[in-house]
């Protein structure tokens, strides 16, 4: 499987709305890609950085998360809270 | 929730030994440890560094984890093929 660890760094004081795009996004994955297998919001010890820990059955379902009217739809209201782009850790699961 | 990652480097060419060691681990995790809701070892794009991605219901099985006894038995057999101390981040989830 694939596992992806997203950093997302966001704006000071934007914690709140942050936070309120993200669950509703995580809502929608799990209610609506049968591929996703993990996507779990993370805070770091750092108040403005976050991580996700993300599991994807396969490449396809990677494919169909990036594709996701859920997900592009939450595009624009995380870029209105991020601070730069997310960085993103590539990982390959040992079973 | 609690979520762990943990960063993990080998010695050179001890990679079959190193996964064969935290496969029966990780079924161990899975098998005695209810507080556990992930116990994932994935490759990263380094060949000798392997992270563990965790997540525990609470604080006390994050010490059920360290207390086990299958995990204390898998102390030595993956200090010998470790090349230095995992580096643990802790991360809280947010639901």
């Amino acid at each position: 499987m694939i596992a992806l660890v997203a950093t997302l760094k966001i704006q000071e004081g934007k914690n709140a709305e942050f936070e309120a795009v993200f669950r509703e996004l995580s809502q929608q994955v799990r209610a609506n890609e049968p591929g996703n297998v993990l996507y779990q919001l993370t805070r770091t010890s750092d108040p403005n950085t976050y991580k996700v820990l993300e599991i994807y059955k396969d490449e396809a379902a990677t494919a169909a998360h990036r594709d996701a009217e859920h997900f592009k739809a939450a595009g624009p209201k995380l870029g209105a809270v991020l601070a730069g782009r997310p960085e993103i850790e590539r990982l390959t699961t040992v079973d």
